[in-house]
């Protein structure tokens, strides 16, 4: 292998650790447009593995996909008047179609509340259209000054999920089982331990009267927002004219939700594993979960085929790298940056002696195998790389939250990274207070019951725990 | 069942029971927006099985997914010019982002060759970066006039793949095979028999040398253009500056493809597969494949949800109707309109009597079975109604094919829909007097033995035959 470090050290320059590993493993780059993203094939397929397992998820709860139009006449967003306030700063205006100037502008969704409700309001009569559980995959525009690749793009692919229900319970309810449904598939899935909790008023999303989410801490100390899940209780209803007929015969609002999780998760799965040797995928998403690598051409060739297809009829994604233009070491070096859990390396040597080496890209430990059981052990393999993924990510967050019940030990420490649970009064001002000099912000309400009796800021009796920390 | 027809006939107004069965069968609505559309769950089930098999097929000959930016500036298109001259009466453009006006107006991508040959021209070096083969599965939007659900709207959903080749010919032999691809889905997986040729330069993709397409023939007797195949030669190689270092070290302009599949073909299967009872599903695309009806709850309904169960150990996507709020008859005609392969329907008398009854959409033939051979049954007939299906295509395409040797009876024919067979010398004239007063247009160049000596118009040596026909 190289001596040089083909990445720069996290500990030396997160962020440019970050650019290297995106560039050097080929997941994305940016797009000729400011702010915009290509994603190649590596991070598309992990992408399109992640995609298939939520998709199965939101739909084991009865949820159906559809999919509505990428332009909003400008008039809909004004409907929801908090909407509109929190979205109009990013939108993407469409002036000229098909060479003329357009009657009204339209705007390419940022999110696609308003054409989804103007559309409810049209499908639903009667309590018996109740609920009303639709998704949509798609890719949606929201202006960014300071993009960052996979994390915060003028363009990113996600899913946004809409229902309508008969009361306000039953909103809240699916707004907690899709919250549910993330916090699942991000610890069990992508491997990431994640905070669940409800964001406070400040941070709530544009025309929600309650918003949940999954936080992510990742290598760097800095927490990252994975997913939320919306409960819009009536404010939709009411400014799109929602209403059914109930049992009862009378005319009520329904209530609504929304839901999403975008391919800012692939970021989350870069920086919540990744190491100074590059990527680390949880073999669920991993687009080749074990990758082959012989010395040479030939026997060697040969024997590592004949374990492929083992793999293969077993189920596993296995691939042989067969590019013998370039160095043994090269080949190894690019999968490891590319984040394959499980390397099978085979020489003439090792084949003469019936062994083969297995590399796991966790904890980057080798071993010898004998050569016919080689498959079956990286079969196993996968298994529990996947769970120790998930225990080091638990791990890392567990060590890194720090319970506080001074301001001035948090403002002198949050610097440092980390998660920050404080008693929080509820009151805006102690919220910005948190804020001040430290870039800090409340991730997430996780609890009533507060760690200490009074407010970290002002010392006011507590009513809550709340996570603080950094965050993308 | 009502007696009222719930359709206009086909004979009657062929493009209203098109719009009748569109909205009926709840498959699709028009948006907000003049020109787009909303795909509703039971018409985003059907393209999302569409898509998961052409998906296989695609990948099976070794293309990769990738996704690229939305937006493409308004230079990059003007790059290859017949390119750009083909698309900008069709483009919507986004002038303002984040609350300014842009220093450059952007596209939203008509289509992706444009920034996907950018970026091939960084991605490729060397001769052994080549073939390049990627896909991308995304909306694209183009301003139509004269907007059709399905058919043809202002956004629509598709695939569209972007290969490079070292050479020439191998450009033009994938360009083969992803036709074949598409050809071989559309017969196998929509059972649309489809007519595949080369199209004429005058219908050739704007900047392609040459344009292969899979025409079908709709049940008014009217061609639908299904996917095309284009060889774009060096002419983007060319405008991109997209070069390689071949084995010899000499620098080569590389070949490249493109080829495209939208949600238009929904439309194609409502038309070639409808009838007067609404839609016909080939059980490959079925969201459900078989729905079974109980009439009455309790013992019916359980017999009928054991029956469910057996199916879907098969295999098989099923789905029991437990709206006991409608009547059966309005159950039983709902599945028909949404095309349903296979209905079974119980009632207590039949549950007696050990019998149920087996309704298959393509024929509406009904017919008693044993109970417990039922969902045995009803299993055992997709197979075969998907080959019907199929079979019925067939032999409407070919009873609507007419040879033709007689201009003057041509255009007297023409209107009433089919294929018409012709001789042609070639020219643009001849090909243009073709559609004078008819409507018609060539459809495809289907091979380079002509039907009869000499051109249908002009009388020279003709040089191929052609399918014309009235299209959508």
């Amino acid at each position: 292998m190289p001596k040089q470090a083909v990445l720069t050290p996290q500990g030396e320059d997160f962020p440019q650790w970050y650019q290297d590993v995106v560039a050097r493993a080929e997941l994305a780059e940016t797009g000729p447009v400011r702010g915009t993203m290509v994603i190649r094939p590596w991070g598309y397929g992990i992408w399109e593995l992640m995609q298939a397992d939520m998709d199965r998820r939101i739909k084991a709860t009865g949820v159906q996909n559809a999919y509505f139009p990428l332009f909003i006449p400008m008039s809909f967003l004004e409907k929801e008047k908090d909407h509109v306030e929190g979205f109009k700063p990013e939108l993407a205006v469409v002036t000229h179609g098909g060479g003329e100037q357009l009657a009204e502008p339209l705007v390419v969704r940022p999110t696609s509340e308003t054409v989804i409700n103007h559309l409810f309001a049209k499908w639903i009569q009667s309590h018996r259209d109740l609920p009303l559980l639709i998704n949509q995959w798609a890719n949606v525009v929201r202006w960014e000054l300071r993009p960052r690749i996979l994390l915060r793009t003028t363009e990113f692919l996600w899913q946004e999920g809409h229902t309508a229900h008969a009361t306000y319970e039953e909103a809240q309810a699916e707004t907690l089982q899709m919250l549910e449904v993330y916090r699942a598939f991000m610890e069990d899935t992508l491997a990431v331990a994640v905070a669940v909790g409800e964001k406070s008023a400040r941070e709530r999303f544009a025309g929600a009267d309650r918003t949940y989410t999954c936080e992510g801490l990742m290598r760097d100390g800095k927490a990252l927002q994975m997913g939320t899940s919306h409960n819009l209780g009536h404010n939709f209803a009411r400014s799109f004219d929602i209403q059914y007929l109930s049992a009862e015969g009378r005319r009520e609002y329904v209530a609504t939700t929304s839901w999403g999780s975008s391919t800012r998760m692939l970021g989350a799965v870069i920086m919540a594993h990744g190491d100074d040797h590059g990527l680390r995928l949880p073999p669920a998403i991993a687009p080749h979960q074990v990758v082959l690598v012989p010395l040479a051409e030939g026997e060697v060739a040969q024997a590592v085929e004949k374990m492929a297809a083992e793999l293969a009829a077993d189920g596993v994604r296995a691939h042989v790298d067969t590019r013998f233009h370039l160095s043994f070491g090269r080949r190894s070096v690019d999968w490891e940056l590319k984040g394959v859990p499980v390397r099978i390396e085979l020489g003439p040597r090792e084949l003469e002696a019936g062994q083969a080496t297995l590399v796991r890209r966790d904890t980057r430990a080798k071993s010898s195998v004998p050569l016919d059981g080689a498959a079956r052990a990286a079969r196993d393999l996968l298994g529990a790389l996947q769970r120790n993924l998930h225990a080091e990510s638990l791990a890392f967050r567990t060590d890194h939250t720090f319970p506080v019940t001074d301001l001035a030990e948090f403002r002198q420490r949050v610097g440092d990274g980390g998660f920050y649970l404080a008693a929080w009064c509820g009151k805006d001002e102690c919220e910005e207070a948190l804020g001040e000099g430290t870039g800090a912000s409340i991730r997430a309400i996780v609890g009533e019951d507060p760690p200490a009796p009074t407010c970290l800021v002002d010392a006011a009796p507590a009513s809550s725990a709340v996570l603080v920390a950094r965050a993308y």
